[in-house]
């Protein structure tokens, strides 16, 4: 079974933990495919680039400037360390963004009330599914950054979440696919304070109860919409996992 | 044959240029390979951070900082701009630092009068030549940029000179190889003032008689030793020509 996993910025911004996670990742023995986010070390770029962020409701407008940053955070130092890391660890690590080998198509988010600049959103058809089989069938590992391009030489912003969960949904028309998604917990848990209430696995009707129940909340809703939307669309199973419990059964299996 | 071309941070730094340059590159209908420096692109950002260049002897000393601000520009923005206007272009290209599949692996420079700190050299199995023959093979054009790693998790500044002639050494044993050095003239002039007076090819013998005739001389000679080298084993031709006329027969080939 294919394997793709997303790690977030918590896990970029400690090294103890990356190295950790990248060990048990290399020794993950099944097709596997990394998506990463970038962490803290934007914001800290751009301050120290005297470049003020543009914040609306929370959420980051990407300008040219800060894509700039972002890029050669992202795509530059953070995928090429990870790449350069797994090497070490016997992993054929290659780092992509959604320009090389034209890997991850997307359009420039709308502007409906508000312009997000130069975030790109992705289609179903965005994923170069022929790409990643034919890295795999190379026994290489595409390690693939939160950066995308829209085929004229733009380079675009984009989830991290959303280019993991759609390239699982591309490449589970070719085969297999379970997507992991790392997070702070170990999993769902019925009790957020005790590890021991984790659940190991949910259902689409199960989920339901669950957030009848008010076990699943706020921001976990919209983590396990989407779950569920690329289950419906042929992946077979999602996780929410710890990274420490990569090679572990300490997770949560959603199907 | 296989045509690999290497550009300098001259055209690095002029926007139109490098579109210009792209464009053409994108028209070569042979398998080729792109290997590109870094420009001045790499001082600015440095001073910006207020972090202090160390140059010893007018060369720089690359140190972890360094390092880290030339991995974001390299193999971040650089080379995904280059790969996103490619992209664009219509042809598949991917950017590949060292690290990405074990491209190209190097030792750090050993310390004898002087510790360049982070550079990494090159020995003749650097090059992974199975990865750069079966991305070829995809019809995939890899993008080099000018950062290298040891295996072990380390990442190495790496002249990009150096990078073009070990990676054009390693696949001339595979295959018939042109390399191209784009420079700021459109050749080796014989008056270095007068485009006309350009010496359409060179061999070694006639080489010798330039130079004892002072037509070659400095900086040329260096260049054009490591050209002979290149030819000597076993690339077909090594070309001197400016990167407008990549595209023509304006060029000296040195064989």
């Amino acid at each position: 079974m294919l394997k793709i996993i997303k790690i977030g910025g918590g896990i970029i911004d400690d090294q103890v933990a990356l190295h950790t996670f990248l060990q048990a990742f290399a020794k993950i023995k099944d097709p596997k495919i990394l998506v990463h986010g970038g962490g803290k070390g934007a914001s800290n770029l751009l301050n120290k680039l005297g470049i003020q962020p543009n914040m609306i409701d929370g959420r980051r407008v990407t300008d040219a400037e800060t894509l700039e940053v972002i890029t050669g955070l992202y795509a530059g130092n953070i995928n090429k360390s990870i790449v350069a890391l797994l090497q070490q660890a016997g992993c054929n690590a290659l780092g992509l963004s959604g320009a090389d080998g034209n890997a991850i198509q997307a359009t420039k988010r709308p502007v409906k009330t508000i312009d997000y600049g130069l975030v790109g959103d992705l289609g179903s058809d965005a994923v170069n599914a022929t790409l990643f089989n034919n890295l795999l069938k190379l026994g290489i590992t595409p390690i693939c950054c939160a950066i995308t391009h829209d085929g004229h030489g733009q380079l675009f912003n984009t989830n991290a979440d959303t280019i993991a969960s759609t390239i699982a949904m591309a490449l589970a028309k070719h085969t297999d696919v379970e997507l992991n998604f790392c997070f702070d917990k170990i999993g769902v848990l019925r009790d957020i304070d005790d590890e021991s209430s984790l659940i190991p696995s949910i259902d689409y009707t199960h989920y339901q109860k669950l957030k009848e129940e008010g076990v699943i909340f706020e921001g976990m809703i919209p983590k396990l919409d989407n779950a569920f939307e690329v289950i419906q669309a042929g992946v077979k199973n999602v996780c929410l996992v710890h990274a420490k419990n990569i090679n572990s059964e300490i997770k949560t299996i959603l199907c």
